[in-house]
């Protein structure tokens, strides 16, 4: 009997070309890669898996979820645990369930969290250089807050999505924006149904431009209703960029990540 | 003229031997030496340096600091990011004041602050390997907070200290020791005027025994009194452990870490 599971997930980017299994990429390569060989693994057959959101190169996830199928019946534990033995430090899988078939980790998913972290300060950090986007002029926060307004909704993003795009819809419905400061770190959380390809890295990378003052607030409004990625600012670097919460709806009792790594990006 | 400047130090220890320079070690492998040669480069001339506490092997600081001399003057913007570009990517020099002649970065130190990071959680951490201690089973915060009565004040540390601590006397005078809990992440903030070698990760990895349910609390005050390393908790791995602030006497006016990253380890 075939039955699905799902994972949480946590890994560091740095050392990965994204999330995706690509044809011209080794297993090395790529998380999706590791995960479906380590679960693999477990199994005795290959597992594959469907994730929420696929993180490009360099991106981290602290929150991301996957399902996988097995006719190769495991408990909890041994997925788990059996997997993270096959897996490289950079990569876990904090914990794993057994869901119902209709759970579709892409599909049943109401939203994505990302969490955007800037050092903000004139000298970069020794310690978490692989983890921030360091940028040594100061942001104004309440600048960068302003644009909220222009975002919220249903929107048309192409101004902030990457000629690679493959979504049919530039479509996105826009939950929530939040900035905020911590000592000298900036932290930009946003909330979307889903994201087009990039779309988290160019916003950051827009906003900062406000931040920096070199434009006012009302600006991400016209960049918004050109369509015209030109229009934008440049896409903050990828190393800042968390996959945070998947959200979905209750009753397939996702894992959370509240057992989770909050404090080191705390808001 | 002579002048003494006083810097800021931020640095990853996992690719070090610890901050001090050693006879057989390499440029390359100490902290003190990479920072030695960035200063040097700057002056055009050897430049050498004093630290406020010597780091282990492995061990991190996000506010280490170092007093150095050089005839040569140079702007504190100068030192600090000429000295940073020739820098790896895991040190970093944050700040660079002139100071008076009289301050010395260990001498005038009053107190030293180290915080020590657990993940207490069943999975370890796929983008924070590198910068905490996983213990899976659960720990009693309570019950590890129970110790901190044993070890204030002025104490025979020997208990504590490693086989290869070269200090003449084994006293210290213990001001704080706290215990929080914040989500999975067990943190440990402990302040004394100074350490033995060893002394906080062999206090951490007591206290574990403690918060593992392995040992009463009440145990911290026989191991003290037995002045015996052998009858002390394991000591815990070096990557969890920051050398996170030292207090001097504020005529000094020694830059501080409010400009830091408070945020990665929020108490």
């Amino acid at each position: 009997m075939i039955e699905r599971y799902c994972s949480l997930i946590e890994y560091q980017g740095y050392n990965y070309s994204g999330w995706q299994c690509q044809p011209f990429l080794s297993v090395e390569q790529t998380v999706q890669a590791q995960v479906e060989r380590a679960l693999s693994a477990v199994a005795g057959q290959k597992i594959t898996c469907v994730c929420a959101g696929r993180t490009d190169a360099g991106v981290n996830a602290l929150g991301q979820v996957i399902h996988f199928d097995s006719e190769i019946s495991r408990d909890a534990h041994t997925w788990t645990f059996g997997a993270n033995s096959n897996l490289p430090s950079d990569i876990r899988i904090v914990k794993t369930l057994k869901i119902a078939a209709d759970f579709d980790a892409r599909r049943s998913a109401l939203s994505r969290t990302y969490r955007y972290v800037i050092l903000n300060r004139s000298a970069a950090s020794g310690v978490f250089s692989r983890y921030c986007w360091h940028i040594p002029q100061k942001l104004s926060v309440e600048k960068m807050q302003e644009a909220e307004q222009y975002l919220l909704g249903e929107r048309d993003f192409s101004a902030f999505r990457s000629s690679q795009c493959q979504a049919k819809s530039p479509f996105r419905r826009f939950d929530a924006l939040q900035v905020v400061r911590v000592d000298d770190f900036v932290i930009i959380e946003v909330r979307a149904n889903a994201f087009l390809h990039n779309m988290v890295r160019n916003i950051v990378g827009t906003l900062v431009e406000v931040g920096r003052g070199k434009r006012p607030p009302e600006w991400i409004a016209e960049v918004l209703v050109s369509l015209d990625r030109r229009k934008a600012g440049m896409t903050a670097a990828p190393y800042g960029l968390y996959l945070y919460r998947v959200e979905y709806p209750e009753k397939f009792s996702v894992p959370q990540i509240c057992n989770s790594i909050i404090p080191f990006f705390a808001v």
